[in-house]
């Protein structure tokens, strides 16, 4: 590979390793790297769309809403795929989709609600910094457009 | 205003008219106006996801997509608020709510069928080029929560 092929390449590695890092820190439910993982500072305002959710906008509705959402969230993993980095000069943008595996706190007693497998698509924009790639934005959405295979739960019993 | 900030006022306007003319392409149907409005060339790949849609990449598969709606759709408006504009050196990123009215084809007879109402938000990802703003991304999805005011008054009346 030339270095300008090496360059890019390592690019790409990193960014998805950034993407990951994201997901991560959702699965341990680690507020502080979560946070770390966001632009810093007020020069580039970022933005979050939670499925189902309007936008939520600056690191101080973004982070408090993540807080809330780990403070509901028992248990949660994301198996991603279709994973696509485009990027350019020092913006990256990551597609993905979330498989999603989750559950809340249960009612009443100690013991796990029940969990529940949700369908996402991802677009995640990342800027390059010195510390680092740090996300600028993250768009979820839930797909509600795919055929339903209900039939295999359907049968009369 | 010094030359820097008249540039960034500039270019915010640039980008703002860039994402009015999106969706004003969108409700004259006009396909060949929105094919020009997104990034061109295979360079970088662009994508998109409709409210409830998976990813969409490439320029092949994005403006199939367009078609498609296109042909489904009689009539269609977008009232825009909440439109926000973060930019650094080539790249913008536009947040907005579209407030969506629209209209299929009559299923039978050639009268417009029943109008419905949508709330979506849409984070738009631009890159600067020779030609202009471009579309890098699209992504659209459904705002399903309750509104937080809700919250602000539950004394019992």
């Amino acid at each position: 590979m030339s270095d300008d092929q090496e360059q890019v390449a390592a690019d790409i590695a990193a960014v998805e390793q950034a993407n990951t890092a994201f997901y991560e820190a959702m699965e341990r439910g680690d507020l502080d790297a979560l946070s770390g993982l966001w632009l810093p500072g007020e020069n580039l305002t970022i933005s979050c769309v939670h499925p189902g959710w309007p936008v939520l906008s600056g690191r101080g509705e973004v982070l408090r809403s993540y807080a809330l959402i780990m403070a509901n969230t028992e248990y949660i993993q994301f198996f991603l795929t279709d994973v696509g980095v485009s990027m350019t000069g020092d913006t990256a943008l990551v597609t993905c989709t979330e498989n999603i595996l989750s559950g809340g706190p249960a009612e009443d007693g100690g013991e796990l609600g029940p969990l529940v497998g949700q369908l996402v698509v991802a677009t995640n924009v990342f800027r390059r910094t010195e510390d680092g790639w740090k996300l600028w934005s993250h768009h979820g959405s839930p797909v509600l457009t795919e055929s339903e295979d209900e039939d295999e739960d359907e049968s009369p019993s």
